[in-house]
């Protein structure tokens, strides 16, 4: 069936329905609310965590620690008793960091708590040693004319901002991912960035950074190590000077993996809804709140809906993403696991009801967006009844997907949904050596699972459907 | 003059001069309140610290960047006013960490966040991988029979527990000290120790381990990578592999150094009072709260006496010891700067009147101790008077000298004096890469100045003998 006859049909019978469908709401509203309150009083979810962060710490892409953490998960998916569990394989070439060190040399010399960007390339044997000129601001090293920087290393010192829905860091990551190519076509032989993060701890800071040619070696400096070099250029004693040194490499290409899951629907097994997080993370925690946070949250709140008497009218997939944190050398690109996944669904795409992600952290839930046209629904309405009596305001912005790896498919034309997470804290822990289970509250989790799990029985024991109420684009 | 006579001709002196002293000490008090209040609107103490962390960063013992310090010490010191400024050197073979790494292999294969002991020795190039035996406890270790861990690596999980006046670090810093000698006894190829820390960040904390025969390769994990390992334990699914590698190593031999400037006493320059903290730091951090904030601390004081109109009638003397962070090979010990400083007093030691150090980070005072025979004391009421303003208590056991760099001299006869830091959050800190300037408060730094000030100013502006007032031993 087609995008445009499928949509006929659900629409038919959404009007078929209508009576009934009241009815039935009231009943998947005392649902919701019982799943809701089951999560509250203890969700499981924390344990998730745990299982998975101790057995397997830290699991970079298209490595074996990513591999046996797929697989053990499919073993523990299935022992929950999940349908339809499976793993879906895509190739893919690791990146280690391997050694690597950033230091001050000359006057004022002195070590630097400093860590490779993801994807990025090494030096050579002996490093490269130069003067920094060093930009308080991004906008700074943009002003800075062709070839102003030959042979220097370029520094950027521009502070990441503190904000809950985490915009502080969305409008700063290209600091990361495009600054050693706008360091390179400037000349520079180096880059370094101040660790996007909120905190001043010593914890530097990795995450993808653009692959290929017209790049130079980069690394993020810890936020003291960033305010360190402001106070050398404030002494005025002369060229700072920095050496850089990493053995990062790509590996032969190999494989990663997506887990995937279901409860089954009990009457339009073929109308799906995708929930997950990211099973990969980076080197230098163990993944706690990016992402294995996200797996244990929709994977709960699934198992929640599994242990129900009865399965909802449509089927409930959680996956468990592969290689999500990676950058690849052109012309593969990132989010590795959520192409493949796409890829899976490009010829069902109008059987997919909904999409999203859990993928910022372990915070409470404080907004629900909903595709666009769902403001004043009756779904709307039926979701912001349950959900608010837990702290879940209503956000009138149309959804975006929840995380990354719904991107792929919401550009396939599946409708995106979004529980909002309190993201005040979470730079002050993204990416750094310091991502472990001991900065999660299990409370915190339980909240997630509960809006988690009342909003999916909502979707997925309902008619709703969120490509008929959008606006034409 | 020897000691004897000495004491006899101070104690004619105090008594000839009693009633004028009266009148004296009120001039004295009102001096020290006018200091107080001075420091406490700004001490300039942490610009200090900001300068000596900023400038060399780390600054281990008997390395170019502590000898760097020190010659700017010398410099500033100068610059500012200071009386007989000169360095004191002594021998010392540095020792440094090279390149080390602790990682679970086999089964739950995964790296920690590791750092060496300091003083410790290298593994074989290869590494040590061995069986992990697991104590929850010192304790546990100690019980453990003879042959009871040959072969094996020894891992014990203590926490340290977090009191105000740092008694938790005491009494568990034999774990660090003592540990590999004691796992070596009972046939153990390597000792792994939970970081002596009272937090729960990927720190992991480093600090002196005994040197020589009969030690084996030893390191501290961060207390979420003990707790990891706790959980791993908790699991029951075999044995836990360890694979320790270090290239650490002693230097050949070479210098350390004190840094020593006065204020010159008006009247009895020869009457010595000995304040100071210690430049050299460990290797991870830039050692500013462990310790630049004593020497700034001190050094401030000293400063705002130094600018008085008229010097104090005693001279006060600020050491800036070297090597206190050090182990040596055996015949050597540890605290070389303050073995070296009291080898020099050791033939005047009766002109020493006291001796202090701040080496407990950047916290408020909220104790001064004296030496014993002081309770109730007219100089023990005068200080108080000027010190409970600012939120210090009297503490009535005799001071034990403030810190490590004293010992030596005390040891020799010298009284000690002792204002107490609240320490709750000092070992969140001490030992790792986190201690750097961001972590000090510069108002708490101010009221530290405060009260060394104005007790520096009681002390050597009047005559007391803290000799005269002890028991008999």
């Amino acid at each position: 069936m087609n995008r445009l006859s499928r949509l006929v049909v659900l629409a038919a019978s959404a009007s078929m329905l209508a009576a009934p469908a009241l009815a039935q709401d009231a009943q998947a509203i005392r649902t919701a609310e019982q799943l809701r309150d089951r999560a509250m009083a203890g969700s499981g979810a924390y344990s998730i965590v745990e299982a998975i962060t101790t057995r397997f710490g830290p699991r970079p892409a298209g490595t074996a620690s990513e591999r046996a953490a797929a697989e053990w998960g499919v073993g523990y998916l299935r022992a929950e008793g999940f349908d339809n569990v499976r793993l879906q394989d895509f190739p893919l070439s690791a990146w280690s960091r391997g050694q690597e060190s950033v230091e001050i040399v000359g006057r004022h010399a002195q070590p630097l708590a400093a860590v490779g960007l993801g994807g990025g390339e090494a030096t050579p044997p002996e490093g490269i040693e130069a003067e920094a000129v060093v930009f308080e601001t991004w906008q700074g090293l943009l002003d800075a004319p062709a070839s102003s920087l030959t042979g220097k290393i370029a520094v950027v010192l521009q502070d990441t901002i503190r904000a809950q829905d985490g915009r502080g860091y969305g409008s700063s990551s290209v600091m990361r991912f495009q600054g050693p190519t706008e360091a390179a076509a400037r000349g520079a032989v180096g880059y370094v960035l101040r660790s996007l993060g909120t905190h001043d701890h010593r914890f530097p800071h990795t995450g993808a950074t653009r692959v290929g040619e017209g790049t130079v070696p980069a690394f993020a400096i810890s936020p003291p190590d960033a305010d360190q070099i402001r106070r050398l250029v404030a002494l005025n004693e002369g060229p700072i000077r920095l050496r850089l040194k990493s053995t990062a490499a790509f590996q032969a290409p190999g494989r990663s993996q997506n887990v995937i899951a279901e409860v089954r629907g009990r009457e339009r097994p073929d109308e799906i809804i995708t929930i997950g997080g990211h099973l990969d993370s980076w080197d230098q925690g163990t993944g706690a709140i990016d992402d294995a946070a996200g797996i244990a949250i929709t994977t709960a709140a699934l198992k929640l809906i599994a242990d129900l008497p009865q399965a909802p009218r449509r089927t409930i997939r959680v996956v468990w993403w592969g290689a999500e944190e990676v950058s690849q050398p052109a012309p593969a690109q990132g989010l590795a696991g959520a192409r493949a996944y796409a890829d899976s669904i490009a010829n069902e795409v109008a059987n997919h009801v909904a999409i999203s992600e859990s993928d910022f952290g372990a915070g409470r839930i404080y907004g629900l967006s909903l595709p666009s046209g769902q403001a004043d629904s009756d779904f709307q309405k039926a979701a912001m009844r349950v959900l608010t009596p837990i702290g879940v305001l209503w956000n009138p912005a149309p959804a975006r997907g929840g995380g990354p790896d719904t991107g792929p498919s919401v550009a396939l034309g599946v409708p995106a949904f979004q529980l909002a997470q309190d993201g005040t804290d979470y730079f002050d822990v993204h990416h750094t050596a310091d991502d472990v289970i001991d900065r999660i509250d299990p409370k915190a989790m339980d909240q997630n699972v509960a809006a988690w799990a009342a909003l999916l029985w909502l979707i997925a024991d309902s008619d709703v459907d969120f490509r008929a109420a959008a606006p034409t684009p």
